[in-house]
């Protein structure tokens, strides 16, 4: 088979200057049998929700020739439902925007918001997307730091952001890859110090006990973007619905520049055939949570660092050498994350059969190599 | 119901100057009976082509708790089967890229290939996304015109692409919304003048007899890029799926920007479906084209301008008020595309009947008002 073209390389290309030198962003899909290293929710669908999704697919397919609602309200309208029943704030579809993933979601957000000549500043370590999609977007990324046990100093916070005016501040809460959240009050002080947007990134919100900053729209409508994802506690990474809420002029703004019909029939009904199951979807995230807090217990108790989380993955160590604990971990059958932080490896909590083995092989990582631990 | 925010206008918030003043794209989403204003295929999909969708859903639904496979490569073999048994060039999955809808594709090529300080130019009247992306990209429109019969000028264009070196050229052939292709030899003159990309559009290629500019690619490489989409000739509008065929390093140029995980899982076993079952979605392509001269010919009988088409719609005039015949053939149930063009409007080929209810509107708009032709 020939491949027309194979001879050329990237380098002969007139791609942009500042993507010269740079690779795809990705964690590796290696076939391994404990995949805990994207914080995916490891309870698949029940078969209800497969034959739903299923049907309300079948109902749609015959209009597949037809372009999709480009507005998708009524995916908005079950959005603000759910969004409303779980953070006690009435919302309507208005409230509302959905997109294939949340990282189209914050890269529409950008584009409106940020660009050429304005600036993102976030807290690292933080969603690793936040200053790849600012690149993308040509906007300027700002870093600032967190503590070094990972928690956002909110003076420290606030003194960045007055000094740097950023047209967009990213908050991640529950952060990831470390898993603190910000409380109200103080994500409140960050809001009265930025200058421009404030994005609250809440993919993992629903496996945290504090209050959505969804609460908070009403008092700051021109600041305030609250973005979300089903890709976690949904159980619902495959389907890919990112989606935020904000005051409707927000909305406004962010359809100056979403491509028109991102949203396809089928993303649009699934999602909502998985809305419908809310119910039984987050019975599962309360196992996840039960299943974190063993977890984090048993690491503990072998000698093991752990951030606190309020999220479905956990930040653990102190490795001598991260990347070949890592390794180690992968050639026990199990792929954890190296998230690029010193002695530090990020794991999904599991089932409780792979989380089983991921403390197996902890527990060997720590008792046969004294030198793992650092 | 409340909506937080609500009275947050969008003139308060801080917007990109460049977005201020501008309104949303998108043709109207009207509840009319005969609707052939957005260049869909009119024939729905098959029973059997639904049932399979339904049923690949069902197999794959249960994993929708995973991220889909982020390079679709399963889904680009497929295309590239496709694309090769249509154009007779032999193509790997390498040359192949997928987004959801050509707007993606486009968008992302301007992400690695235009952006901030980097130019695009297309002939105008063409696809008014094209300039919209750029817009999007921070690419700066270089606009050039069309001859007065909409044709491309080819020695105009030659010297346009010479003196404004543009990092992009758009050529959209056949072109929308008005109906004519390019031919090999002028695209080949096209592409030796351009000193970058070259981007070949051909969402409606299926439509035409032209040889398609796949048949280029391995004479340029370093340059050209051709785009398709499913919406069209595919009938699969609503699935969202745009794809283009270039070179392998032309791809992992276009996985330096592309979002992780784009596609999702649906998306991509459904278009894969539907792939499979191109031999019988294709025959309704040559139903279309048939149509399609029927249209022309009773139209011009009518005494209507129509410019020759090679695609599934059709520009024609000359009207006196276009805007005033857009109302008179909505008036009528009829809804057709007013897209900017003097004296001019464009229709979608839709079924027999509806092309017989378009035709008998134009008939009595052309009997009853004289004033309506110019």
């Amino acid at each position: 088979m020939s491949t027309p073209g194979r001879d050329t390389t990237l380098a002969e290309l007139p791609i942009r200057d500042d993507l010269r030198g740079k690779s795809p962003y990705g964690a590796p899909q290696l076939p391994v049998s404990v995949v805990l290293n994207t914080n995916e929710n490891p309870h698949p669908p029940s078969q209800a929700l497969v034959d739903d999704i299923a049907e309300a697919v079948r109902d749609c397919a015959g209009a597949l020739h037809r372009y999709p609602d480009r507005d998708a309200v009524a995916l908005r309208t079950d959005l603000a439902d759910y969004l409303g029943e779980i953070t006690g704030v009435e919302l309507t579809y208005q409230n509302l925007w959905a997109a294939n993933g949340s990282n189209e979601i914050l890269q529409q957000v950008l584009q409106a918001f940020g660009g050429p000549g304005r600036s993102a500043l976030g807290f690292t370590p933080s969603y690793s997307m936040h200053p790849i999609i600012s690149d993308g977007t040509q906007t300027t990324w700002l870093d600032a730091k967190r503590a070094a046990d990972f928690s956002l100093d909110v003076e420290y916070a606030l003194g960045e952001i007055t000094a740097r005016a950023p047209d967009v501040v990213f908050v991640t809460s529950p952060n990831n890859p470390t898993g603190g959240s910000i409380t109200i009050d103080d994500l409140r002080r960050v809001l009265e110090a930025a200058p421009g947007i404030v994005i609250v990134d809440e993919a993992y919100g629903e496996f945290s006990d504090q209050p959505s900053a969804v609460t908070l729209i009403d008092e700051y409508p021109a600041k305030l973007i609250v973005s979300r994802t089903m890709s976690k506690a949904f159980a619902f990474a495959g389907g890919r619905l990112g989606y935020l809420a904000a005051a409707p002029a927000m909305i406004d703004a962010l359809q100056l520049v979403r491509l028109p019909y991102h949203l396809s029939v089928l993303t649009q009904a699934a999602a909502r055939v998985a809305l419908r199951h809310s119910t039984e979807t987050l019975a599962g995230v309360a196992a996840i949570v039960a299943e974190r807090r063993r977890v984090v217990a048993a690491l503990t108790g072998m000698g093991y660092d752990v951030v606190p989380s309020d999220a479905n993955f956990i930040l653990f160590g102190d490795f001598a050498d991260a990347p070949a604990s890592w390794q180690h971990y992968l050639d026990h059958g199990v792929l954890i994350r190296d998230v690029g932080i010193a002695h530090r490896l990020r794991a999904t909590i599991g089932l409780p059969a792979e989380n089983d083995v991921f403390l197996d092989v902890s527990r060997n990582l720590a008792a046969t190599d004294r030198k793992a631990l650092a």
